[in-house]
């Protein structure tokens, strides 16, 4: 018999007994884990490897263990077409695979650091147990939040977390004639909620309460996003408060009650965000960090002996800064409960996160958005003097077919030339610069030696400059001053104050697509027109990349001007509506 | 009148002077360029844009400038459909846009550096004319290497350099019945090439000399594809030297004679190799290096004073090893002409590249291959003591549609634990993961920091532990004496000499698929089977990707068994034929 951590009156382990029989086990200890999706796994799983003595036991509230939460929305949206793809793993699984016990329906309720025991409810029969541990490991993860406004309780407002959920959404869908959705909150997931309700068909309307979509994004990315998704059919209010929500008189929603009127919906999604489930550590004298989230060292202990935390309901530190953050990110949690794993079963060479950098990444219809590192807002506020570019770029060679431009955003410290941050964004892969930028951050390089990274270059992947390196130039020379740069962001107030947008594409270009308010004078008659500029205006050069406002730019220094910018990322990286 | 480079007698640039009809230019220098295609015209462009003042002439021999050559293969197989699409540029381009004098036709015969000059034949009249420079910049390129064999004059024979070449390769399969091909080179070009024949229907068979195809990577990467490319109708012969052509009676090529028999051909590709155009440099006292190419210093200098070279004519310096090195890539060719073009027109803040790492990728059919840094071989005769893991991971999220295992072999230095190389391919996505491992070799990354780098997850785009991420682990793992490998490349051997290999995969997929001489003990039933394994023989335990092959590793290990050890990278990466 194995060492016991339960009180009697419960099957144990003789099945695993019954698989090792005639093996020696050691009873070194008994690692206990709450929670049994990413991290809680996860660590189970890593500490059995370590350790083939360990006993290892995961409660879970949930039925399902160790399921792929990251996939809920392309489940709803049919791409994911079976529920049991998102399921990695079944309980007994890990019993077979791995000598671990994972009690499902187990609500763990109090932590009693003193006795090194959990106070367990049994979901089903209301029963309380106490299980006593070596080790515990919190992994219990975060869960929606929901605000308390009126109508929360009618039927059809789902929150997306569980499979559960996304089979609720599913089952209305498929039994009713869902026209009107509406999704709030227009993070990631909410977005790729949004997304995958859009492309079934359903009238979908995103309500944002803060004044940009993806707020983690600097305003320039998420306005091009949100420019994106509106000619995608999806509606979208953004700095747009939630009131409630309105009786369709059958108990049902009917609308969504928001600041700027009624939005109709047969079908809505609140999605406002996750919150850390701190409550049980909380309650027994654990540390919370800054950010709400459990505050844990970099081996992922808590502030008590022999409790760790990993997943979403742990803080991080930002590599860049050192501060406390919490990124609640599936690649996160796989980390976490690595580290946690090893760092239960070993008694020497722990392991150990020094941070992330809240790299995020999501797809919606062609459009790949992808950030990592400090974004310009965060930068500045941190107290660096950023610098950035926005360079668009293709992501293969121009002649081979499939290629799409990629619009890449570096940040970069003005005076240590690091770089900071990146966000990548266009219809091309975006997956491949921002980790190559994630890496580089982490490893803490300068622009001048991202510039010349010996990347892979052939035709059906890259251009032989490469996005990355073409924007690291980009950011050279405007760091040496050679170009001053104007943010679409500030063009509409720069062209009301007199400033003038020179457009040097050729006329068939500016025939097609145009920035309102432009002028079009092609590169090669620059020359001939240039008298016709005034020299005293502000004179701001775009064309569809930059490379050619940039040849415009030196072109017109050269002869003499000296109020000149170019419009970042010209018309392709332009967020707005064109003519 | 700008200041003169030529003798009398040839228009200047007035049209440049009409264009800038009434701005002062600056005479600060002429640039003098040899060579037009990436190099050349990318120090052309960037010394233009450094310096509007400067003259910038570039001769060539060619007709075209600025083209793709990479994208020739591809202009051959259809891909890429038209010659245009290959230019980058026209010469009357650089002109009207950057003022820059391109003169085509026109052969560099001698530098003569007292005089900072250049005799220069006109390939249409056979005149000879001097140019003067300030500074010289030699971008002559690469040629393919011909060898000197019987019947290498007959028609339908070719190499494949210049758009020429590819013309006319397209021009013999337009216009006759082209049933075989022979292709004569196993490194990048000659694969592609072959791909691309044979999918447009032409039997095309592959002839390299050394015992493995793709001679830069390792022979267990290199296998892997050639038993690929074997499934998808390529003839493939290694070790196999070509001793001639044979005349088909009208003065064509027939076939290929080699050591193992003559080869039917009614085309015939030459794609040896290419070697350095160093000639010019050569004769005029510049110091070659080691590789045979030009030395230059990080400035791209030569040891001549004012004279640049640049592109696949210049030698590199391996990033890893300090030490000089030949890779004629178009994306170095890219960054050594802009520190050139840089260098050859700025006073100060010059410019440098440090090194490069023979990053390299090729797509073949469906399947992606590229390495970065050093391989397994290389690193060995370098002195370092190298660990490599060969570890297959989907390159999405496994639910997401489309997902493709991909394999990464790494290669390690086990005292430093620095990474020094990878090798990655599968019909996934392997550009992303090389140049992930790039970047954290050019900035001195370990394999620790690999295992924790921050990469952006979302089910389109990556598991939750990313390939790069889980291959870092495995090898963290296999430096700790964890688990010990056996490579698919000493199998057979092992074998032999009595190990036995115990597939642990379930029987259904041991049904579908297994490698000879395995035999199937599922993971579930090791236990039960366990007694029935001879302790004292080696164990290899083989698996898909070498997970379930670890977990019965630390069974084994448990019950008692030491000669043990894990299939490399599973059925997956099993480089020969399975039953």
């Amino acid at each position: 018999m194995l060492q016991g951590y339960k009180q009697p009156g419960q099957t144990d382990c003789c099945l695993i007994d019954e698989e090792f029989r005639g093996v020696k086990k050691l009873s070194s200890g008994t690692v206990l884990v709450i929670g049994g999706v990413a991290a809680g796994t996860k660590a189970a799983a890593k500490a059995r490897r370590e350790n083939p003595g360990l006993k290892i036991v995961v409660i879970t509230k949930d039925r399902h263990v160790s399921y792929a939460g990251c996939g809920l929305p392309y489940y709803i949206g049919g791409i994911v077409q079976e529920e049991k793809e998102l399921l990695v793993r079944q309980p007994e699984d890990f019993l077979l695979d791995h000598d671990i016990e994972i009690i499902t329906g187990q609500e763990a309720v109090r932590i009693i650091p003193g006795e090194k025991a959990v106070m367990v409810k049994d979901l089903t029969t209301g029963e309380l147990q106490k299980f006593f541990y070596d080790k515990l490991v919190l992994a219990t993860g975060a869960s929606p939040f929901i605000p308390s406004i009126k109508g929360k309780e009618l039927a059809n407002i789902f929150t997306v977390r569980a499979i559960s959920d996304a089979a609720a959404v599913k089952r209305l869908l498929a039994g009713r004639n869902i026209q009107d959705a509406v999704v709030i909150g227009g993070g990631m997931i909410g977005l790729e909620v949004a997304e995958n309700l859009s492309r079934l068909g359903v009238k979908t309307t995103l309500i944002e309460l803060s004044p940009q979509i993806l707020p983690s994004y600097d305003l320039d990315v998420a306005l091009y996003v949100q420019n994106y998704l509106r000619e995608k059919g999806l509606s979208i209010l953004t700095g747009t408060a939630v009131t409630g929500f309105e009786d369709n008189g059958r108990g049902e929603v009917g609308a969504v009650l928001t600041g700027a009127g009624p939005v109709k919906a047969d079908l809505a999604v609140l999605s406002i965000g996750v919150r850390p489930n701190v409550d049980l550590a909380r309650e027994c004298g654990i540390q919370l960090g800054p950010t709400g989230a459990i505050a844990v060292n970099k081996m992922m202990e808590t502030s008590i002996k022999d409790i760790y935390a990993a997943g979403d309901c742990a803080e991080n530190i930002n590599l860049i800064t050192g501060r406390p953050v919490w990124y609640p990110m599936g690649s996160t949690a796989n980390k976490t409960g690595r580290v946690t794993g090893i760092n239960v079963s070993a008694k020497e060479n722990k392991d150990s996160l020094e941070g992330v950098l809240g790299t995020s990444i999501i797809k919606l219809f062609e459009l790949n958005v992808a950030k990592t590192g400090l974004t310009e807002r965060e930068a500045g506020k941190l107290g660096y003097d950023p610098e950035t570019v926005l360079v668009p770029v293709p992501d293969r060679a121009h002649y081979y077919p499939g290629n799409r431009l990629i619009i890449t955003k570096l940040v970069a410290d003005r005076k240590s030339r690091r770089l900071l941050g990146g966000q990548i964004y266009g219809e091309g892969a975006v997956d491949k610069p921002v980790d190559i930028l994630a890496t580089a951050i982490t490893l803490e390089a300068s622009v001048d030696q991202l510039a010349k990274l010996d990347l892979a270059y052939a035709p059906p992947f890259s251009p032989a400059m490469s996005s990355t390196i073409v924007a690291a130039n980009v950011m050279i020379n405007k760091l040496a001053g050679k170009f001053k740069g104007t943010s679409p962001l500030s063009l509409k107030e720069k062209l009301a104050a007199g400033a003038v947008l020179v457009d040097v594409r050729t006329a068939e270009e500016y025939f097609v697509r145009a920035i309102p308010g432009s002028i079009n004078i092609p590169l090669r008659e620059l020359a001939l027109h240039a008298g016709s500029l005034d020299k005293n205006k502000e004179i701001i050069l775009a064309c569809k990349v930059g490379l050619r406002s940039y040849t415009a730019f030196l072109k017109l220094k050269s002869f003499g001007f000296n109020n000149l910018s170019i419009l970042e990322g010209g018309i392709t990286a332009y967020p707005f509506e064109t003519e």
